[in-house]
């Protein structure tokens, strides 16, 4: 049943992946994090010198979308991987964090105002 | 049938957030890669000074697993609003870079080898 | 002499900072990348929901620019902690580097157009 | 006199470079912050893979030590673009930052005890 969930089951297949290829002796914590950093760099160069008003419209190009959706691709790949390799389940934790946020950012109280980091 | 998987639910339910909160406005493309690099951040810090070899262990702990659970979560949702954004089915992304990833990278070529970026 | 010289100075400050507090156990270069990405996390979260528009002017705040420049203090820190510890004269390194992008980015042909990674 | 310090004279070349080539309207500060976390990432690629406590050896290996140099250059250029766009004097604020630290965190209170994030 976890193979219907696409979580659970990319989690699985990743792991797998790593296994046959014996990358597990890579995959401890921080190399994962350091993975991660890497693939987010990979995505913030496509979007930085892309006016801020125009990004939406540039990525609705078909091959720029298909670009984009590769490192999108490879964040979530470390995200899992990570995530497995510390023994998290990523959907589980996920949906908990979203009830917390829920009760934390009243939608009357923070009605078109971002909290703000200063 | 979408909400009975993970990454589609968890994406309807963030989209459902932010439009609760009138908060879209703030969630132009490259503003949500900025969050996701301020969530990527807060993961890094959990375990910057931990030493690599106890890194696994150290986080066994009921208490910091939930703890980095909580961060890998934040990670997840700018991944996923930002994919929702960009109009990318982040599922469908995910498995074509798992299988092209599995073509590029021969089990018996790359056995025991990381792919190094020198 | 080198004292008189930000880079260097500042680099010798930190490596006798760490030094005093017994920390350099802490700074080998992994963790130390993880530092460093920790603070532009802190770095990115003050900007992510500000519109692009209106950064400059934001940061404009005596309050707010002075914030904005610990954690690009922060940033400079683990950058000068990893290049000491690599062994690496950062700024002999940041001269040859932009000698090297004079050559490559020539003024004529690169007027108005951002190098792109596509 | 300011051209005879690093930071300040690197500030004023990366200025000229940026104008020379009428790149100064890409630098809004959320370009310039989304440029760094890509300098950031290109770092981070270089070490992932490489054994916590092999790193440093690593590197020392003199074509790695110059590729390393290259990237820790390309992160110190885009903070030195980012702290001119916004009007910080990097040097005065790293000597504030580091004045700060050293009162916070006293040598006797702090020694070989790493300040956790949890």
């Amino acid at each position: 049943m976890a193979n219907h969930d696409s979580l659970r089951a990319l989690t699985a297949e990743l792991r797998e992946f790593a296994r046959e290829r014996d990358w597990e002796q890579f995959h401890d914590p921080k190399s994962l994090v350091l993975a991660l950093v890497g693939e987010v760099g990979e995505l913030a160069e496509l979007f930085q010198w892309v006016p801020a008003a125009q990004a939406a419209e540039h990525f609705s190009d078909p091959a720029r979308k298909e670009r984009v959706g590769e490192e999108l691709s490879d964040v979530l790949t470390y995200l899992l991987r990570l995530s497995d390799v510390l023994g998290v389940d990523l959907a589980t934790a996920a949906n908990a964090k979203l009830e917390h946020s829920r009760a934390r950012f009243q939608p009357d109280e923070f009605h078109g105002i971002a909290p703000m980091k200063e």
